[in-house]
């Protein structure tokens, strides 16, 4: 058995690489990018206007003019017009170009316009004002977007302004989620007495989704040469096999077995957790290999604890950990790191974790009622309320 | 000009209502669940050996038996056997029914084997441990899942669980997003120097895609009657549009009045807030429609603070306000409220927000260095390092 602390370093020197991939830009979000995203033009590419109104030569205000003939209007996706006369004026629309010879505007809603004449109604002006100047927000060939984090809608906008319309992202590894256990029936099937519907397959497709990973599942009965066969060919085919159950103690617990047979070099099995302990891990040269037990929230667990940031430092991405303070005393004997379930409640910009109790690993439905788990340390047996400790949020 | 208190609750009295669908489960995250999910059966359905090991009749061991002829085992997935002589015992595995007779379970770490006969290696046992008893975590017909929540991988596995195959959740609203500008070409386009690429449309397309919503987008050049046309259309088949650019004072600025005459019902237009001021929010008996200003930041901020909160509402899902504590000082003179950009850390359970100011309301860059809008209240000037404010996360 390894300490929580030695089987998360394991892990994480364990990571893969498993290349990038060009993206059309909007089908990237969520994905990892994986190229610096640079201006490839000034931002703005023009002195640009900013609000709707009329555009002068300041000098002629300074200099006591209060109406400006008007010349022309500046559309937004017009060519650059140009003030001819000083003393004049040109409307301008937001978007658009500031007319060359100009470089003040003022609104439509400070000015009075009659038979072609602007009369300014204001009785001061600042020199350049309503417009934004080429350039102010980023040079051409700025970074605006570093490579290894997560496209949200913001960098999809970005992408879109350079004209990034492929975009080159983090490839997902392929992942195979399969599930053990003769007690297991389809979700459509009518359980017998001493048989329940798979789920924890489900769960794993559906925790790999928030990560834009989208999986394949299997279900192999609790035979070995069967189990064999099978697993041979996904440790080929898969960057990564995900088993919930049969790594246990129990008589057809045949996987630790089976991936030593099959060369899987394991590299622990058992942690000091709870829930979880009976995790096992392990690789072949190409296919890393998490065998979760199957109670579904040690599936559940496992997989946000070592899945997860597995999978975040082999596309390079780094992820803060999160803290909470704990709402009450806890005390907990096993000197295990012990995952807690936790409601969560911002209080005042403050992150509370409200300790709910299930029945155990194996009572799935009491992750409906909680957000996420809360990581006590081992070597301790009482948690004080007012201290923090790390989260996994799973919602 | 409405304030956005006002602003808000306009939008939150016009909600609409869009159905319900039923999805096959595996396609339902992320979704609203829009019924109650109530267990099949109970959980567990059967007295659930709880450990790999040997079941016994405790009163033997309370008697002072030690030793246990094994007669069978009893697997997960079988049928239930019976204990015939209750000083024998039965290996049983996690997952299998508690065999009838038996009472307790020790796990294999407690005993030895050998020939065919079971010692028990500890002191003590608890009468009927790991033994997770039928119907400790729910009875039949219990509600495990209250409707109107998220589902999550959590609530995935509940599905699963109780069999249902197909679940009833929120049908989405129908949307279309538009953009206007004639300066705007397409993200694959070089623009000439006048022009930029279109990007609102894609940042909205990305923010609903947060929320399972998956649009369509068009563009309209800044011409009245074709704009008319087009809307006209929209407006019968969409139940939402939402719109980029051309709400507010320009000459080309013709949506308000193309709405008007399309006989949207104007519910407001201008808004005293930064950034973000004139937009528009209206109504048909079917088809509601979001006015969003052009500059990027705005359309962005606009979209997060009243049209995501109008789809929670519609769909009938309570979203707590989360809270931030300013990490310094900030000072806004204009008498509006300001949503300012702000990143966000995690400080022993603290949620700070770090303002980080942009170049105004244009420099949709600025956006990929922050994860939220604060939003500080009009009728202040003055906002203090450690006073907490609602935010509005965007990642």
């Amino acid at each position: 058995m390894v300490s929580v602390k030695k089987a998360f370093e394991t892990v994480l020197n364990s990571t893969k690489y498993f290349g990038v991939e060009k993206v059309p830009f909007i089908k990237s979000l969520g994905r990892i990018l994986k190229e610096e995203i640079s201006a490839d033009r000034d931002f703005p590419p023009f002195n640009r206007v900013s609000m709707d109104g009329i555009a002068i030569d300041y000098a002629s205000f300074r200099q006591g003019q209060k109406s400006f003939e008007i010349e022309g209007i500046q559309a937004a996706g017009s060519k650059q017009i140009k003030l001819h006369n000083s003393k004049n004026c040109i409307e301008v629309m937001t978007g658009a170009v500031l007319p060359k010879n100009a470089n003040t505007v003022i609104r439509y809603e400070d000015v009075t316009i009659k038979n072609g004449i602007t009369t300014i109604n204001v009785e001061s002006l600042n020199d350049g004002q309503n417009v934004h100047i080429k350039g102010k927000d980023g040079n051409m060939g700025d970074i605006l977007i570093s490579e290894n984090i997560i496209i949200s809608a913001a960098e999809i906008g970005v992408l879109a302004t350079v004209g990034k319309s492929f975009v080159k992202v983090a490839k997902q590894p392929k992942v195979m989620i399969v599930s053990t256990g003769d007690e297991l029936v389809g979700v459509d099937e009518v359980p017998l007495e001493h048989q329940i519907r798979r789920s924890n397959v489900f769960t794993l497709v559906s925790l790999l989704e928030r990560l834009n990973i989208y999986t394949e599942t299997a279900h192999i009965t609790d035979d070995k040469p069967i189990l064999k066969t099978k697993i041979k060919k996904y440790l080929q085919e898969y960057d990564v096999l995900l088993f919930s159950g049969a790594v246990s103690k129990g008589k057809y617990d045949f996987l630790p077995e089976v991936f030593d047979e099959l060369g899987v070099k394991k590299l622990f099995h058992k942690v000091a957790q709870r829930p979880g302990k009976p995790f096992f891990y392990g690789q072949t040269d190409c296919c890393t290999v998490f065998g979760f037990p199957g109670n579904p929230i040690s599936t559940f667990v496992n997989c946000l604890a070592y899945f997860y940031p597995w999978y975040y430092k082999s596309v390079a991405l780094e992820v803060d950990v999160e803290m909470a303070v704990l709402a009450e005393d806890v005390s907990f004997k096993p000197n295990l790191v012990y995952f807690l379930q936790v409601k969560l409640k911002n209080k005042q910009g403050k992150l509370i974790a409200f300790p709910i109790k299930g029945n155990g690993s194996g009572d799935l439905a009491s992750l409906v009622n909680t957000d996420a788990f809360i990581q006590l340390p081992d070597n301790n047996i009482e948690f004080k309320k007012g201290d923090t400790f790390p989260i996994i949020r799973y919602r």
